[in-house]
This record gives C-alpha cells, sequence and structure tokens, in this order.
C-alpha cells in the first residue's frame, strides 16, 4: 500500500540529554531536539495486519494537522519544529476516518462494512491516570502518526477501543463520501469538545463565547459554541479566510485582533458585563489572555487548548474580582467526548463540512503539507 | 385603571387546620382548602403607587398560566383547584412583559421606557434560603397574581430586582410588539431554564433529551433542549396540537404517549443506549417516570418540573444500575436564569413564539382563561 | 491451595427464561432463578498461574461480604438468595488484602513484596461505558468471587490494574497483620466512597449526614462523612452491635429507626433545617427513604447504595420544594476512589479497624459465613 | 461608647484621576492613592442606633485583619498602604462577635441575646451580581470598618442578614468567653472557606492540599483542610511561629518556603504524584505559583485567596498536560460560607482556638495593631 511517510535523523542537540528511556524506545520526548533532517515521502509499505484486538481501516479521508505541519517545517540547523513526543521514521495522519474491512478475533463492537473515525491518543488503560479516569494523562501514551504509524495511507490498523462508529451521520447525509470527510474532523472537534465541555465544564445557554484563533480547533470550538446555544459567539483571528470561515460555522462576528482591541469588542458586545467563556485557540496566550482578563465576566472561564511554550503575565488579582476560572485541557479521548461530537454532527446541529478548504489525493501528500503549512485556510484532506 | 380580579370566600374545609399565621396573614397555605366559590372578573382598580424600590410598569402582555386556570376551576365542593398559596381578592398574572412608565427614588438599573419582564417570585432577599443562595425556596415568599396583586391589569407596581430588561430582543426583532409578546415568556421559559440548567445542572451537546409534557413548560423545554445543542429531542404529549407546537419549537419527533411506550421510543431512538436527560413537565410522574426509569442512559439525569401531589412507585436500583440521578426543581429566580433566557432570545437561538396560540385584550379575560382551560392549546396572552 | 469453593446445581426455575448468552457463558445473570443446592466447602484447588498482565497475590485477609452470605442462604426451594450474575463452581471471597509473590511479564506498576489490595469488578476497558468513564457500568464485567475465582483462597491471581499498593498505610502502622486487615476494608470503603464523593458529588464540609443502615458499607460511610468533615453525623440502624460500631467510627449519635421517628431525630438535630446528605446504605428504601424525604434540608442530596429490588413510593414534590437530589450508585472502580480511601486511611483520617469483630482462618471459611450471616457485628475476615 | 477611628486627609497622589463618583460619595477606590496621614486613636462616638431592619450588637471580640495594619502602616510619603474601597473617618474593625442588645421593628430572625457573628460585606442584595447569586461581587458594596462604621468599638448596629448566631458553639462549649473568642474567627475562616469550596469546589477526601502562607487566612484553610479530609496537608510559611500554629491547627508539617524547594518537598510526599489543591493565601503568587506548577497532580486546583497586585508569568502548558485548574476568589458572603463554617466549630471538627495569639482591651487598640503589624503570630483579638 502506499503512505506518506516521515523520516528524519536521530541526531540530538549537544545541549539535549538522551535519557535511557528514549535511547531504548527510539522515542524523542522532545522531537525538536532530536530529529534533524526530516524527509516527507509517500512510499510504498506494507498493509498492516491486525492484532485480534485491532480492525483494520481502508482509510478514506485523513486531514493535515498543525503537528504534521511542524513535521515538515525546520529550524536553521535543520531540526524539525514539532516539539512532542515522535519515533520515526512513522507513516503521518491522525485525523481520520474509514471503512473497516476486517476486525481481530477478540473485536465484538465493530462489523465489516462499518464506517469510523478514530482516536489518535493509544492510551494504556492501566496505569494510574488511566485507571482514575484521564485517559489525556495516559503515562504509557502511544500517539498514531506521532509514535506508532498513522493513517496517511491506505490502510491503518489500530485498536477497535479506539475506533466510533460514523453510521449515523451516513443515516442523515445519504452521502458517504461527505460522511466521510466531515468524519475526519472528528478528532480536532473532540479536542474542542474535550476543552470546552470536559475540562472547562462548559457554559450556560444564552451565556457570551469568546474564541481566540480560528484554525481548525478554533472553528470547531465556533461551531461548538454556537451548537450549545452560547448567546453570542465572537471569534478573533489574524487571517482574513479565516474569519470568513469563522462566520460560516456559527461566529456572529469575526475579528482581527491586530487591528482592534480584543477586549473591548467584547465588553461593547456584552454591554460592559464581560464575556462568560473564553477559548484559546491560538496557542498564543501571551497575547490572548490578557484581553480575556480584561473582558471578564463575573464567574468566567477561560479554557487553554492551544499550545505555547511560554510563559503569560497573568493578573491573577482579576481571576479573584471576577470570580474567574482558568482550565488547561489536552486530547480528546474519554468522558464520552467523540459519541457526543459524533451525535452533533449527525443531528445537522454541528456542521464543520464547511472548514474544509482543500483536498489532495494520498499521492500528493507532501503537496497537501505545503498548502497547510501557509495557515490560511481551514482544514486540509487527503482523500482517497 | 382596568384589572382582573379574582375574588373567593374564605371558608376553609371543615378538615382543614387553619394555622395563626393563615388567620393573620390572611393567606391559605392550601388554598384549595380554603378558598370556595371563586369569581374572576375584570374590574376598575386604582393604579399602583411605586414604592422608592420599585417601579410602574405598563403592561404590554400577559400569559394565563395553569395557575389561573386552577384559580377559576372548581371541585365539587366549588373549593378551587389550585393548591397553593394565595390570598383574595387579588388580580391576577404574573408572565408577563411591559413599559417602565415610573420608578421610585431609590431605583437605579432601570429607566423610563425600558421594555421589562419580571419574576413572579419575590423572594425577601433576608432570610436564611436567600442568604444562601436559595431565592426559590424564599420562606417569606409572596408571589405576584397569588398573593399580591399581579400583571392582568393595567399596571402594576414591582421592586426593580425583580425586572429584567428585554431591549435586546427588540434590536433584534425590530418589532416592539413581538418583543413584548416573546417577553411575556420569559417566565415560564425561565422555570425550565431553572430546572435543566440550574437544578439538573444541563446536559452536554449532543446528549439525547427527552420532554414529558408539551404544556407552555414543556415546550420551553423543548426549545432549550434543542437551542443547548441535544443531539436529539423527543416529546410526549396527549394532546395532538400541542405536538405540533413541539415539533415547531425543536423536537426531532413528538408522539402521543397513550398510544405507544414511550420508553421503546427512546431506546429505538437511541439504538438500545437510553436517553441521556429528561424533563417531566406533565405533572405526571405516576405515568413518566417509569417510562423514564426503562431508557435511562448511563449517567442519565431526571428533572422533575410539573407538579403533582402524589407519590411515584420508583425501582431506585435502576439508578443505581445506570448511575443515574434525579432532580427536583421549582422556580425561576436566581443563578442567571431571566438574563440567560433574554440571550437566547435576543440571539434567536430559542424563538417561542410559535408557542402563542391565542390573544385576547384584558378585557376578555375571563374568556382568556376559559379557553385556557381547555389545556390543547399553546400559551393564551392578554395584550393591550 | 486451600480455597473456599462454593458449589450449586444449574436447575433454573421453571419460569425463568435462559437465554443464549447465559447458556454459553455458563453465567446466571440472575443467580437466584438459576442456582440451587448451593454448597460451600473449604477445598484443595491448584494455585493459579499469573498471565502476563496479572499478579499472584498471597491472601493475608478477606472479608465477608453480604453477597457471600446470600450465597450461603437458600429459600424455601433451595435456591441461593443472592440475585445477581454468578458462575459456579468458584472461589468466594472479593474484599481482600495480600501480598505479591509473583508478576506476569508485562506488570510494570507493582513489585514482589508490595501489599495490595483489589478491585472486585473486572471491568474490561474496552466497551462503550468503560470508554467513557463509567467502569462501574461494564458491559462486559467480571467480578471476582462471583463469576471468576475469589480471595477466599491461599492466592489470587488477578490482573495488575485492578490492584492497588496498600504499603503506605503501614508505613503508618508499622504493623503488617494490621495494615493487611485494615487493607482489606478497603473494597467496600470504596463502595461508600464511589456513592458518596463520585456518584452523589459529596457535600460541603460543616453539612450534615445522616446514614442509614451501618452493616460494613454503612459503617464505612460513617467513618468517610466524619472524616470528610460533616458538621454531624446520625446513624439509623436496628442491631444495637452495630449501632455502637457505628459510635465507634464516628457517628454522634446512633438510632434504632423502629423506635423512634427517624425524621423527626434529624428535624430535631437542626433546628428544622433537616440533613443535607443522606447515604442509604440499610438497602430498605421503602422505609428509609421516605424518613430523608420528611427531614430534607434546602438543597439536600440522598445517595441510594444498598440494593433492594423494590419501587420506593416517592414523593418527587418533596425534592422539588427542597431543591433535592437523588443519586443511585453501585461499584467501587475508577474516579481515583481506591487511592483515596487508601490514602483516608494511611493518614489515619479514616480507621476502620474497630469495625472487625471477627476473624477465622481460611480452614473454618464456612463457619465464618454462618457467623457473618447473623448480620449483628461489623466485619468478619478469614485471615491467613 | 468608645470607638476605634481612623482619621487620614483626603490628599489624592497628583497623578491619580479622582472619579465624579469618588467626590460625590466621599469613598476612594484606591484608598492608597487617596488618603493620607492616617491618624489611628480610640475616640469616645456616639452608641449608633439600629435602623428597623438592623440589630444593635455589643462587640464581644474583634479580630485585627490585614487590611487593618495596612490601614496604620504608610510609605514614604504618607500615604496609607491599604489600596481599597475607603471612606475616612470610619470606626475600624470587621472580624468581630458579639451580643445582639436591641432589634430594629423588621428584625424577624435574630432575639436579643443572641451571640452573632457576622459578614463584612454590605451586599446590596439587588445588583446583577446579588440576583445572579455573586454577593461578593456585589456593585454597590459597602464594608464595614473600611467604607462605613466597624466593630472596633463598644457597639455597632448591623443589618440583621448580614448576622450569623453562634449560640450552637457556645452550647458545646459552655464557655461563652471562648465561643466569642472563637465566634470572631469566623469571618476570616469563611473567607478561606469560601475560597476552598465555593470558587474552587473542593477537593475529595484522601486528596493532598498545600497551603502557602500561614497568616489567619492561612491557617483558617489548614484548619478546613484538615478537617474535610485531606490525606495531607503541607504548609509553607517564612515565620517561624505561624509554622507552629500551623501544625496545631492540622498541617502534617511546615516549611519555610525561603529555605526549601516547595515543589521538591510536595512531589517528594506525593511519590512524585504531586499535590490536588493549592492554596493561595501567602498574597505572594509570584513566588508560590510557580512552585505549585511544579507540583500539580493530574486534575489539580489551585485557588488564589491572597491579594497581589502583580503579574504572575503563569505556564499554561502545565495546567494542559495535567487538566489543572487555578480559581480566583474574594470575600465569604453566600453559599452556606458561615453557617458551614459555625458548624464545623460547633462540632469540634474545626478548632481555630489556637491562632488567638493576642488580647488587647478596646482601649489599647492602637497597640493590638502595632502588634498585627509584625506579622509573625497568629490572630490578634480586641475583647471586651
Amino acid at each position: 500500500m502506499k503512505a506518506l511517510v516521515l523520516r528524519a535523523d536521530w541526531d540530538p542537540r549537544p545541549d539535549y540529554q538522551v535519557s535511557d528511556w528514549e535511547r531504548d524506545s527510539g522515542k524523542a520526548v522532545t522531537g525538536s531536539s532530536v530529529w534533524r533532517r526530516p524527509r516527507l515521502q509517500v512510499e510504498e509499505a506494507g498493509t498492516p495486519v491486525p492484532a485480534p484486538h485491532q480492525v483494520l481501516v481502508q482509510v478514506k479521508a485523513c486531514g493535515i494537522c498543525g503537528s504534521d505541519v511542524h513535521f515538515y517545517e525546520t529550524d536553521r540547523d535543520g531540526y524539525m519544529l514539532y516539539p512532542g513526543l515522535t519515533r520515526f521514521p512513522s507513516t503521518v495522519g491522525h485525523e481520520f476516518s474509514g471503512v473497516v474491512v476486517q476486525k481481530g478475533a477478540d473485536v465484538t463492537d465493530l462489523a465489516v462494512g462499518d464506517l469510523v473515525t478514530a482516536e489518535e491518543m493509544i492510551w494504556c488503560g492501566h496505569c494510574g491516570p488511566c485507571r482514575n479516569g484521564y485517559p489525556n494523562q495516559c503515562v504509557n501514551l502511544e500517539e498514531i502518526g506521532f509514535t506508532v504509524d498513522g493513517a496517511a495511507a491506505e490502510y491503518i490498523a489500530i485498536g477497535a477501543k479506539y475506533c466510533w462508529k460514523i453510521n449515523a451521520i451516513g443515516e442523515r447525509l445519504g452521502d458517504e463520501q461527505r460522511t466521510l470527510e466531515i468524519g475526519a474532523l472528528t478528532e480536532p472537534a473532540s479536542v474542542a469538545y474535550n476543552g470546552m465541555f470536559e475540562a472547562a465544564g462548559g457554559f450556560r445557554p444564552g451565556q457570551y463565547v469568546a474564541v481566540f484563533g480560528a484554525g481548525p480547533i478554533g472553528l470547531a470550538a465556533i461551531g461548538l459554541a454556537r451548537a450549545a446555544g452560547a448567546g453570542k459567539v465572537i471569534a478573533f483571528e489574524t487571517s482574513a479566510p479565516r474569519r470568513d470561515l469563522a462566520l460560516k460555522v456559527g461566529a456572529d462576528s469575526a475579528h482581527d485582533p491586530t487591528q482592534l482591541q480584543a477586549s473591548e469588542v467584547l465588553l461593547e458586545a456584552s454591554a460592559g458585563d464581560g464575556f462568560d467563556f473564553f477559548v484559546e485557540a491560538a496557542g498564543a496566550p501571551q497575547h490572548t489572555v490578557p484581553e480575556m482578563e480584561a473582558a471578564l465576566a463575573i464567574g468566567a472561564k477561560v479554557v487553554q487548548i492551544g499550545r505555547a511554550a511560554i510563559r503569560v503575565p497573568m493578573y491573577l488579582e482579576r481571576l479573584q474580582v471576577r470570580k474567574a476560572k482558568v482550565y488547561g485541557a489536552q486530547g480528546h479521548s474519554g468522558y464520552g467526548n467523540f459519541p457526543n461530537v459524533i451525535r452533533l454532527t449527525a443531528s445537522g446541529r454541528l456542521d464543520l463540512y464547511p472548514i474544509i478548504t482543500g483536498r489532495f489525493p494520498l499521492a500528493d501528500g507532501v503537496r497537501a503539507i505545503e498548502q497547510a503549512s501557509k495557515r490560511t485556510g481551514g482544514k486540509i484532506l487527503l482523500t482517497t
């Protein structure tokens, strides 16, 4: 089969301490300090054989994620930009949908022919965090497309317990291709859902929601805020095409935060009361969080979903005066996140189809990532 | 001014123990055991003069509530049916909107000309429950239209702190009459909102919601469930016209529970998983709760909003097996309920306008209550 | 090795529908309708060999549970009383502690020599409820001592992920035998903890807690209520020796509910305000819940932990007037329940040692169960 | 009567913009920018006459608060240090207890002879935040001892709704003087309680709690953490005498954070898992919060109660990796805070008596504040 494979050289920076675990496992904890000269290409690879607890999925759509772009991009020394846990060579891709074509002996919940999407986080299920209800904090985490082969390929073998059926979306749409494309958005939408509704506990219908950043996660957050009954949804995003997408998925207005004071927009839109729920999906909290602080309604919540290795000067006194709360979130697994996103999508209350702005065949996978690296549109899919 | 006044005779049933407090205050705790021969009529009454903390509101729309109907209806002994706290004679009516025409000296948050609706519960603000955050459990409660003069009149004087501006709805609609009619639905919608989102803590977007009973409160619950992102909303209601209204405000389907097994409908609609959130707005828990019990999803919530002086044989073992919860709710005050309902309405996410199925001038108030007593349509308004 | 084994005849009652699944799996869903002529005896059995994900535990203490007693007791037709999922023959026993003496190849979190206790629920980790965070609702559940061999034996092999280290208790006590005996109480204490703090969300420190039933689960609930800062803890229990135990583990008072009106006791103890948190651990909700209803504080919570196949006539109107809530709970797995109980025990804040009222050697296992069947004392342990 | 009165000169700093509201009301929003040359002295003042909704309380004990010290201390330009809302001259003091000696005509819940303590925040009850359940965010706030006459006097007149009976403490202690002294600690304990259990939602029994700062609020937090079942309570405090007090009210250990790395202490005490609940009561988040970040357990909560007009460089990524939360809290009113603290105290589960380390007669009030300004002991009381 064909697969979009990333190869890179294990060449730790001189000042990086490679741990024994890293050496033994071949995994770099801080990928950007270890992997040099990354090369992406579509290769011929062996079709995986599902283990007894796995299914073999024929991939139909696979989204390009920001992390995929960071695999491809390098700094001046030739190290890849992605800073997280990685083991190469690996097939990339983790936002996907497809059709179950084979199943292992122990799989009972899925049938050949089922349309599925899947989690990206291969949580172990037996470590302390997994047992206590924190799969997104699994200490034995593997990640498809990062440490094990991903879905930018014709087939992927994956544990059945990470898969979720999207047949119900198809029943409503009556269009399998569209179902599979929308289905491939479940993973990023679940990241937003997990942050907003699980980690931060959601908002009350009618409350006002501000979303900073309208990349795919932010766009999903906008769609979710609208679907969940926000009285107003205001988006901030520097890219004009993304602001257009924000409006398409449900923002009442979308603004360029470099051209105005976001907090003023929010205070004006709320007659001075402030906004109730803030989603940080820009990965730039040093810029966005101070604006949020200035526009906190009493009882407001802030959820940090975007990633940024940076310290943010926060004025905790503001949280006190407003009885406000800040929540950190990562991941998408557990808590009914995937099935709830799928139900929202199947009902039509959430429709993220407009955020798909590019489609490439798998054979053009490198070109797709190049396109994504421009960071001005929505989601780019590899489709087959 | 004109007012729709209820007069009745203080004639306690022989077996009813009138307490000293009832005798001193003139209030009957169990109205249906004390008030006989209720007479409703539109009378000439003095226009009220607002106290320093009050505003005078020119009423523009006032809904007829089920309790108003129970004032009018009597049993075979001539006692009125309404079983709650009451003191007569009193102007009835408590679901209203209007225009502020005068304000007391201490009022700072409202201006003459503001469009407002108001709470019905005149919570004292200083008893234990009020201080601890339970205004709907106020021990010194007065209720407009029940123990103090209500809004089925040309004017009402009411404490400013019970009023909520609906100007924002008008800004969106650009139609003052429609704004005021919708605004008069805020009180019953807030009863549903308080039960669903405050008492029961709401549901996660995408979850499935069943509403039993599609009178005005149930219809509001349906609209709210839809606005808040329910993956499915299924309604059960015996009246065919009300089932039509249920569909209009957002139900995916509406069924006559006397013609089928509600639990089977719900299990089928959820592929056997059960529903996640149940609203009892029928006031018939002896019939509805067993159906809910049979269709509980894991983690399901049941909220009892309808009133019924009856014991329900509950199988608590079912709650255990499903990790389910039951919540009791009454009232509408506090917790941002009114402002959130107003914001939802102003945003258009919640549109209960279709549930208004009758309009009568104040002078025809008695006829309006007769019409409401048929219990087959939506909300009937007195408009001026 | 020696093991306390239950054997019984598969002899379904004439009116019981045996399902295909039951026939294939050998498991009876409703044990009391299938298993006849139960015989308990200490037998010689093969020492189990741990699978790669399992450890072999040398059992040091194993509590007798009410379900064990129901295995032993029969109705007039000779059917055993326990109504739940069962497969025999099986070694009984599921409240235990011991020492890890061997570990499978895949076990990384435990070491030989560790003192451990374990969950009784062998949740699968891959069904829908497990994935969504409901291990106690696992649809593929096995239960040690019910469907797979239990811990009333010299050794048990069990998945490492169900084990929890109790070394920290030993560090504090400096007495291994006492540590292991207390450790064997972790399972029933976790049932109470799961109901009170996970399912029902706990209470605020200072609030008043009533516990109905002072068997081992109820006694754990009393100890937990006291440890968690209840302003008052009042227990109701018909057995005088158990009332004494209730006082020993932290109840402020303990009453015989057949000799007085429980609700009156609670109203008097709260100056009429009612109690805030109610634990039903008597398994007699038809008697206890009406008393709770009559003594609900505003905002009160009721959690049903005891099991009873009975309908309870509930007055939901009371829940509404008091803004009260009812929670169903079963099981003990997940949510940090076990580790939190162990930490409470290790800190000395929770000390259930006094509830151990009998110790028998494994060889006298049948006698231990006979003793437990008197239902007047606390926990009886098999020790080795 | 005698009263400890603060007088100061209205002399705004040249760069401070005095608003119209400040000029009209005589209140400075930022006291430290307006009030110069503060003079404290015990004066003869008229005994207040209670309004109809007020009671007259004969003060028996009144604590010196950190803010009282900041009234007394000045910067080099002679401006007082306290930065908050103030209007002078005013009798200071707001942590008090006493006996009701007279009541206004509208007061029904209190009787002459009742022992009471009271809130410091005179929330209006009719502004938006008050109506929505946020009394600590009241926009019309008056504060006793800050903007209206306080309790460092022989008598104070105060609204009955701000008073809470402490008779139950007396019933347990059987010692009126001790009851009144403990009762005067209710206000600071309620500040800690409000932050920990209302704003931050508390912790699960058995979880580990770290308290930074062991001034009176921090000491109350330690006592509350212990009473609420923390598995461990570790305190950090620079003053040695205060560390001793920390141990007395329930800390398992108390450390000088300038002599060691707090995060290391916490990681070691939790076998690397981190702590679950952090209370910032030091008012030095720039130092304490980074230590907390380094020792967050998965799911950890941080609550900021101490005040500091400073930006804290926060690494939000840490919150994400740990699914952690940060809560801001101020005030003590509402939510059952006062009654719950009183119940905890009456039960003996919370005993803050040891933190009282000084007692002065009212006539020596200035000396008491001088003593408190050393910031090395516990709570200093003015007693009568």
